[in-house]
C-alpha cells in the first residue's frame, strides 16, 4: 500500500493557501468543483471568471490512483511492471485582465509507485505582455531563492530547462520570460525542493501583479494582450505534454483546459512597430 | 521529371475563382501574400480580416517540392525510396462575423512522386453555431452531388469518414455537421473527383452564408459563437493532422494558422439551457 498522506496534505494545503491569497487580492470568491474519476481518485478545481483583477484564474488539485502502471512508465524499469501508483499535484494558471500584468503558471506534482519509487516535477513560468526588466529580475530572484538551498547549480539548470520546455518552435519564441522547470527528479530532497517551489510562488508573482495592475491600459494594449494570448493557446494545445497527456488519457477536460485564456485573438502576420513596447517583448522572447 | 502542370493549374484556378466570388459577396478585397520555401516551391495566401461578412477568411494555394521522399511516405512502398515529389493544393477556412453563419473548411490536395504515383485527398465540412436543418440538408445534398458521378457509395463512405476525422475525443463532439473527407485516394478518377469537390464548394456554402447573414444577432449569440470557436481552435491544434504536420515540418506558420478564428473564448464548464437553440446544436454534434 502506498502511504502518500503527507504529500497529499501538502498539495491540498498549497491549493488552499494560494486560493485564499488570490481571493483576498481579487476581492471575489473562487468557485469549488470537486470531481472523481471512475478509475480511482479525483480532484478539486478552484476557479474565478470575470473577477476584479483576474479575467480567469484556475487552481487545480488532483490525486489520481491506478492499479497498474501504464507501459510507458515501465518501459525502462521492468521491475515496476504491474505495480499500483498514485499521481498528485497542484496546477495553476492566472490570466489577469490588465495587459500590464503577466499571465503565470505554476505546477508541482509527484508520482509514487507501490514499491515506493517516487518522482517529482514542476516549476513556474511567467508570460508578460509587456516587458519590464525589474519584474524579470524579481521573478528570477525568487525562483533562485526557491532552489538554492537544494543545490548551487539547480537554478541555472532548471531555468535553462524552462526556456527549452516552454518554446514555440513554429514561432521561434519562448512562451514567456522563463522561470523553473524540472521533471522526473527522485533525489532525497526532491519533496522538500518541490514544496519550496510551491511556497515561493506567491512572493514571486504577487508583487508584480499588484504593481502592474495599477497601470491604466488602452484598447490597443488590450488587443496586443489578446493576440499574445493566442500564443498561450498554441503552446498549451500543440506542445504542452501535461495538457496533451490529460486530453488523450480521458482526463477531466474542463479542469485541464482551465489554462486556456478567457479570450484570445489571431491576426494575420502581425508585427509590432520597431522600438514599440510590444516590439521590446518580442526581442526578449525571440530565439 | 514530374509533369504536374495540369494539376497546378486546376488548384490555382480554383483559388482564383473562389476568392473572386467571396470578394464579390463581401464587397472587400482579399490581400495577396506570396512566399517561397527554401527547400523548393512556395505558395500564395489570400486573406481578408474585418470584412463586411467575413471576420476572417483565408484561402491558401501551395505547391511544394522535395528532392527525396520522407521516410514516412516510403515505409510501405520501398520502391519509392529516394524519389523526388511534389505536393499541392488549396485550403480554405471562412469565419463569418454573424453567429448564424457557419464556419466552413475546404481542402483539396494531391501528392505526386517522380515515377508518377499520385494520391489525392480533401473534403469540405461545415461548422455552424446554430443548427438549421434546412442548411444541413442543402450542404449534404451538394456534397453528395459532388461525389455521386464517381461511385454510388462514395458519399456515404466519405461523409462517415468526415464525421470520424473531425471528432473532438476529449469533448465527445464532432467539429460540426460533417460533409466530405477522403485521403490517399489514387484511383483513375481521383483527380476528376477532387476537381468536382472543389467546384461544388461555392454552391454548397454560399446560399447558406447569404441566407443566414440576413438574420440579426444578439450579444449572447455572439458570445456563444466565440465560445464555440474555442472548439475550432482545440480541434485544429490538437487533432488536425494537416496543421500539426505543417507546424512540425517548418511550414509557413502564418499560412497554416489562417484557419484560426479571429477571436475565441473559453468559459468554464459552460452548458446551454435545455431546449435552447444552443442546446439544439449540442444535441446534433454530441456523440
Amino acid at each position: 500500500m502506498i502511504d502518500s498522506k503527507e504529500k497529499v496534505q501538502y498539495f491540498i494545503d498549497l491549493q488552499t493557501k494560494i486560493v485564499a491569497h488570490l481571493e483576498y487580492i481579487d476581492g471575489n470568491k473562487f468557485i469549488t468543483d470537486s470531481w472523481t474519476r471512475p478509475e480511482g481518485g479525483g480532484g478539486t478545481s478552484r476557479l474565478i471568471e470575470n473577477g476584479r483583477i483576474f479575467e480567469r484564474a484556475g487552481c487545480n488539485f488532483s490525486h489520481v490512483l491506478g492499479t497498474k502502471l501504464p507501459p510507458a512508465a515501465t518501459e525502462h524499469r521492468p521491475e515496476l511492471i504491474g505495480q499500483s501508483w498514485e499521481a498528485m499535484g497542484v496546477s495553476l494558471v492566472l490570466h489577469p485582465r490588465n495587459p500590464h500584468c503577466p499571465t503565470v503558471h505554476l505546477n508541482v506534482r509527484t508520482f509514487v509507485t507501490e514499491s515506493g519509487v517516487t518522482w517529482y516535477g514542476g516549476g513556474m513560468d511567467l508570460t508578460p505582455y509587456y516587458y519590464y526588466q525589474e519584474d524579470e529580475l524579481h521573478w528570477h530572484k525568487i525562483c533562485r531563492q526557491a532552489l538554492d538551498p537544494y543545490g548551487a547549480d539547480l537554478y541555472d539548470n532548471y531555468s535553462a530547462w524552462c526556456d527549452r520546455y516552454f518554446y514555440l518552435k513554429h514561432r521561434k519564441e519562448t512562451r514567456g520570460i522563463g522561470g523553473i522547470f524540472y521533471d522526473d527528479v527522485s533525489t532525497d530532497q526532491a519533496f522538500d525542493m518541490t514544496q519550496s517551489v510551491g511556497d515561493h510562488f506567491l512572493p514571486a508573482y504577487c508583487p508584480i501583479l499588484l504593481t502592474r495592475n495599477e497601470q491604466p491600459w488602452t484598447e490597443e494594449q488590450r488587443n496586443w494582450q489578446l493576440y499574445r494570448r493566442g500564443r498561450y493557446v498554441e503552446y498549451n494545445l500543440v506542445f504542452d505534454r501535461g495538457t496533451l497527456f490529460g486530453l488523450q488519457s480521458n482526463g477531466r477536460t474542463e479542469s485541464i483546459l482551465m489554462s486556456m485564456p478567457p479570450l484570445a485573438r489571431w491576426t494575420y502576420n502581425y508585427e509590432p512597430e520597431v522600438d514599440s513596447p510590444e516590439h521590446k517583448l518580442m526581442q526578449r522572447i525571440t530565439r
